[in-house]
């Protein structure tokens, strides 16, 4: 032992990161390996008996056989099912108006005076109670951020050619001062009367004309030129365009509208974002109440809370506080500023892109933080964590690797990985708006609770 | 010695790889070293004195001013400086009719036939002796492939803001069977009048509304989306269509005509190419006739030979044999129909994209073979014979360094690293078309007879 530490010490070391860094402090050059013992031993089948693999393997093949198309647009109201018009859908999972965060009640006052049920966001306040609030995902819907749906605003309708699903989302308003970053006023309500009453029929008309689009070929083309369809949609936002362009040109006879609407597209490049979102969750909800199978089929914040659904325990939300996000900033702003975690976008995630599909997405670091090295790892990592990979989805960098696809709470419990997840940050409170975008890890306790909820069945 | 050779081995082997390749063979460990000894010493400055480093600089600093601009679209004949109604242009260095390739002389005729002077190909052929043939480069134009422009062919013209000199090319009739493959025949003919028709007036309209087109931003973005702007154009094709949406709607009045146009180029994701080609000619211009450079102004190919040009002896080619491409090839074809390396799309490669910026274009290994791994080497292998690195266009997957840009003859002769190249591949006989893609060498003996010349300045 004496002979041991009396010659130069190279150490390895494995488990706590602590223990290394009180060597390497001391000048002893020091590699840690980053490894854990599995938190919990690996459940093979449910207390019942059903095999977890076979569940889960059924779910993979119900996502991989899922192919989303753009068949239509409508008013939230004539399409999303179950929308009283005192319904008011918002992201995440089940939230009543005390505890609502400032963005996502910014969203709503700002929907209220949209809607021209109150003349000014003061005057909605104080009609909360009459409202009916609901998660968009409570109605085959999902909102990026606050994800505010009111009943006169339209939506895309997106349709599971395979298992004849849809699900809705509404027109992406551009980045900065927009509702569902929790803005209100003038500038908001002006953009989304425009969006409604110009943007919104001119597109209906183009789709009819054009017939179904096919968004499953589009987000793949799109991972293979620089997008994951969450933070990054430049060139999904391109595609669309190109693949809307002759229906358009077709259909729309007022060309000054026309080049409205083209200038309006081309000058947000999230726009493909509402886009990707229902294509996901059209691929995931026919993936639900598998029994026994433990894919998780929803993540999704309404900025106060985390919450998730798994396939062999549809409809049931395991919930736990929402994260802070490890951001960039607009200039004037930082992390005083930002609101938790929120939105429904984490649905990409669950779908195999977005933070997921980063490695085929380097140049999102100017976005949202981190190295291109960072990026491929983050998809790595995920690997660990879903139980298959995808077949239509492919990232050219990783050789044209599928992405990882179908998030499984056993394996983030056993390897204590939790999902990585892209995402914007809203102002802490309402009225503002979007402040800056970033990374971060989806908090533990969903998952732990998911998985109890599992391995008591 | 004995003893060496009685215990386990592990080679490491410097210089030939045959060595390597026998020990190997018997089993052992070997690593092999791809290193040689300069094959020439290093220059800093000619036989007169001048600095090579201080030339090659200035060189740079005028390749990174470059701000290539669609100012425009003209007719050949109309545009392109000292076109008689005879000259026909071409790709690559000069050349008569006896030594043009299959290809090259499939573009003349068609074109003759396109322009109304011959009726079918067989009497085209009685005319040559007639016509003017001169390189696209010696008109400040270039041309993929075959590169034939005619008289009455509708060019882009673009500008370099920074110095006001233009460059042109034709428009990009798509793949297949294709003019600039060589290809002749009806459906030839019908889609240049169509463009000359339809699609010119439309665009040249559209571009005249909008005002100028910035090149080198849409480059610098379409590198970050997949592209590398040669063999893929995916992104600058979706960009440019995105650009000159609004003002093809404000422009065209008839919009079947206009839905046509936005069909033509959402069919053809190489539509971005002549736009890629003649920006970089018009940026690598300025860069051409300082005294003492050994900066490659000029990399082209006639199908015949191949050739340069260097800025320190402006005007002069110094070209070898063309090579065979390292291809794959479309159903039906194979390496037997290959006309050896044609065309004036190097120029990419040249300007310090293309090949040189594959990195960034991982998804390109579908059309010209190889992997994405391939695609890193040969961007970090083209580092080492470039003066300098961009400013302006950037790998995000190499942390958004800059793309190898102002390639050194010194450095080639010094590594003996010859630059590669991305291209397609057009059939041997004239009248067919492209029968592939894929990557080659730049072959050796141009760049020793440019050497050759500096040093003996």
């Amino acid at each position: 032992m004496n002979k041991l530490f009396n010659q130069p010490l190279s150490i390895i070391n494995i488990g706590l990161p602590r223990f290394a860094e009180s060597v390497q402090a001391q000048g002893v050059p020091t590699l840690h390996l980053d490894w854990s013992p599995p938190l919990v031993p690996h459940y093979s089948h449910t207390r019942n008996g059903t095999s977890i693999d076979a569940a889960n393997q059924e779910a993979i093949e119900r996502l991989l056989a899922g192919r989303p198309m753009i068949v239509g647009l409508g008013l939230a109201r004539d399409v999303i099912p179950n929308l009283t018009n005192h319904t008011i859908l918002h992201a995440g999972p089940p939230i009543e108006w005390e505890h609502m965060c400032g963005p996502t009640r910014g969203a709503i006052l700002g929907a209220l005076v949209y809607e021209g049920l109150a003349p000014d966001p003061e005057a909605a306040a104080t009609m909360v109670d009459e409202l009916h609030f609901a998660p968009c995902h409570h109605h085959h819907a999902v909102g990026p951020m606050a994800g505010v749906i009111s009943p006169s605003m339209p939506v895309w309708i997106i349709e599971n050619a395979t298992y004849g699903n849809r699900a809705y989302c509404t027109l992406n308003e551009g980045l900065g001062k927009v509702l569902r970053y929790g803005a209100y006023g003038e500038e908001v309500y002006q953009r989304l009367h425009w969006m409604a009453d110009i943007l919104y029929p001119i597109l209906a008309e183009a789709v009819a004309f054009s017939g179904p689009i096919d968004l499953r070929s589009m987000i793949a083309q799109a991972l293979h030129m620089g997008d994951e369809c969450h933070n990054r949609n430049r060139a999904g936002t391109s595609l669309l365009l190109r693949a809307l362009g002759p229906a358009l040109a077709r259909t729309c006879t007022n060309t000054e509208y026309l080049a409205q609407v083209l200038e309006f597209i081309d000058g947000n490049d999230h726009f493909f974002l509402n886009l990707a979102m229902p294509a996901a969750k059209a691929t995931l909800e026919p993936a639900e109440g598998i029994e026994g199978s433990t894919i998780i089929t929803i993540m999704a914040r309404n900025g106060t809370d985390f919450g998730i659904q798994v396939s062999g325990a549809a409809g049931q939300w395991f919930t736990a506080p929402a994260a802070q996000v490890d951001g960039l900033y607009l200039p004037g702003y930082n992390e005083d500023d930002a609101n938790p975690d929120i939105g429904d976008s984490t649905i990409t995630e669950t779908a195999g892109y977005g933070a997921f599909a980063m490695a085929g997405a380097p140049a999102i670091a100017s976005f949202v933080g981190g190295t291109a090295q960072d990026a491929i790892a983050t998809t790595l990592e995920m690997y660990t964590i879903c139980f298959a990979e995808h077949q239509h989805l492919t990232i050219p960098a990783l050789e044209f690797r599928g992405t990882p696809l179908g998030l499984d709470v056993r394996l983030i419990m056993e390897t204590g990985i939790l999902p990585k997840l892209n995402t914007g940050i809203a102002h802490k409170h309402p009225g503002i708006g979007m402040v800056g975008a970033g990374v971060l890890r989806a908090p533990y306790q969903s998952f732990a609770d998911a998985f109890e909820a599992i391995t008591t069945w």
